[in-house]
């Protein structure tokens, strides 16, 4: 069997290569759309496929509480079942123990969970996880693991760093099919040795990939960025690295710059329901009034379905009138925007100029500051712990 | 110019036909999807042309309101700024006259509404109505009426009518847009004196296409039968008529039976919102268990967009988790059956086999029982006039 991933080319520091999975290929660096619950929300595979999505990341915790591993299974597995039928994800559920820590018990055996549907008790244990992903089917899969959260101290990481490298290691043992990918995950917070130690541990149970998870919970970019540079250092260089939950532009490029090969995260779908929208020079809000009679789209060089064929301003009544089609429109466009950053990077790395991109880059995009930013994530957080299930907006 | 409409074969009264209109032709009998406000609620134009839509309904109080005249007119007329680009109508206000009772007073010389919106008060006159939707641009266009309530009093009805033809003659001698057809509408309840009346004064005043007011608002479905009877025996031939408001399965199959042209409803949109899917049987509603994991389309034999890509577990299971993307699954479903229904009304009217079609129809359709119908129906006026502009589900 072909190994999953093929590393093309390095250029100071950020990586283009190839992942082979079972249902297809996915060039790195790749940004993964987030589908939940089997949906990436607003759009359907059709609009994925034609944005240039490759690898779209589904949540065990979610799917296995609804529609239930059997149905997905039955199904053929989650591709077939969402109508996309190309390469998938998932997360262990390890990420809900972190955001959903008012419905969950860490035990030394894994998360205890009470369902944020009808209140019924789930063990997520390596065991169970390991056996609700391979009734899942996706081609990457992740270990249960500990997430402590921005700002804890230094016994919590280390206790989270202990319980994810055990966790990992039963993962390991109860994982059977030849055909999924298991990866490991570094934790280790915002202490460098503590990184080091997760990432020394977790690499010695070889890996076909990496990821690096517990960042984007609340510390600041500077030391998310310095937790990553700390990772990719102690990985493999033949092994992809995938960091969890970070998706904004800027963030992007500055990981890819680490060496990073792979990303998720809500933020370019959450912040579209709400008519936030990425252009050129950073974020735009669309229901303001100078986009009232604006005839030219979003962005005028833009090549998303939605900048193709609708004005600001139609887009812009939509979201004032609350229309659905707004949710779609918008969701396009930032998809689109983030899954361009990704071939312009991929691009930059294949021709050697990724340094003179990554200068260009942030000669124009301008990011929320980090306060604005770092209140936006806490209402997003304390909305999906009051409903785990529904953030339509 | 060549005339609006061009009947092309009458077959036991049923009839097909072609409106030409500046933003190209419709086949009829023809059913218009619904944009109250610019869109047909979860999907976009694109979706619209690839279920064979060919003529899409806007309404004049919610697009006055909001965006407002200008700003459609900025962007070229209604067509343009909705991306769709091909031929509208758009009703004039009269209807939320009935549907926004509490909001609204019906004076000798308009109706004045007070804004769902903030509560500002607009004057809806003859003039004003046909200067907004001048400004709008639709291909057609309607004069204001007044239409009483299903179990209104004689009395009321007759004003009804004297006040509808007073407008209808101030709408036309307001009117200047030769490129807009100004239609004629017939009121009248279910009294076929008062049908006959106004049809007779109506159509006095030479109006290039003819609509039927005032039905499906709580009357019958017989009462509704009887009164299109009556209008339909008195509008001239050469003319298309249009039963405003009628969009059930059955409703479409007798009314095209009794010679109508033209329909819209939000019926088939709304009721996918909730998950009501029309199905060859009748209805069914897709979040039921025995869709769990159901691994074929809603219809096998259906060809759109949805049957085509998604098993009916899937769309079942995004309506219990609330994806957005079930309401566009849906809504694509219930308008293609809709659309396809026209299709082949208008196939078996060219043959000479609309009787036959119509029996085997009824068949095998089963509609909701009355009493259902019309309590689903109360439940939507009622969350209607609580949120008129917003009725996502």
């Amino acid at each position: 069997m072909m190994g999953l991933f093929e590393l093309n080319k390095v250029d100071s520091g950020a990586r283009s290569g190839t992942l082979h999975t079972a249902h297809g290929d996915v060039p790195t660096p790749a940004f993964m759309p987030v589908a939940t619950q089997g949906s990436v929300k607003a759009v359907d595979p059709a609009d994925l496929r034609e944005m240039g999505a490759t690898l779209l990341l589904g949540n065990t915790y979610h799917l296995y509480l609804r529609p239930g591993v059997e149905t997905i299974q039955h199904a053929g597995g989650l591709a077939s079942f969402m109508g996309w039928n190309g390469p998938t994800l998932t997360d262990s559920g390890g990420f809900q123990g972190y955001s959903l820590e008012h419905l969950r018990q860490i035990t030394h055996d894994g998360i205890i969970f009470k369902s944020h549907i009808d209140g019924t008790t789930h063990n997520f244990s390596p065991a169970t996880v390991m056996s609700h992903q391979e009734g899942i089917g996706a081609d990457i899969i992740m270990p249960i693991d500990v997430c402590a959260p921005g700002g804890s101290d230094r016994n919590s990481v280390i206790e989270a760093v202990e319980t994810t490298t055990r966790w990992a290691e039963l993962c390991q043992k109860s994982h059977t099919r030849s055909d999924q990918h298991l990866f490991g995950i570094v934790q280790g917070g915002v202490f460098p040795d503590l990184r080091s130690n997760s990432a020394t541990q977790i690499t010695s149970l070889e890996f076909p990939g990496y990821a690096i998870g517990g960042l984007s919970v609340g510390e600041s970019k500077a030391e998310m960025y310095d937790a990553c540079d700390v990772a990719t250092s102690l990985l493999p260089i033949d092994r992809p690295r995938y960091l969890m939950g970070v998706g904004s532009p800027e963030d992007l490029v500055e990981c890819v710059a680490r060496g990073v090969d792979m990303f998720d995260c809500v933020l370019p779908t959450r912040i579209a329901r709400n008519g936030a929208l990425f252009v050129t020079e950073g974020r735009i809000n669309i229901d303001t009034a100078r986009f009232k009679t604006e005839d030219r789209p979003i962005e005028e060089k833009c090549d998303c379905y939605t900048c193709n064929t609708f004005s600001s301003a139609y887009v812009s009544h939509l979201f004032k009138a609350k229309e659905l089609l707004a949710y779609r429109l918008a969701t396009i466009h930032n998809l689109r925007f983030i899954l361009r950053l990704m071939e312009e990077l991929r691009k930059s790395i294949e021709v050697g100029e990724f340094e003179s991109y990554r200068k260009e880059f942030h000669s124009h995009f301008v990011p929320p500051d980090e306060r604005t930013r770092r209140a936006q994530k806490q209402r997003w957080l304390e909305a999906q712990r009051r409903r785990p299930d529904h953030i339509p907006l």
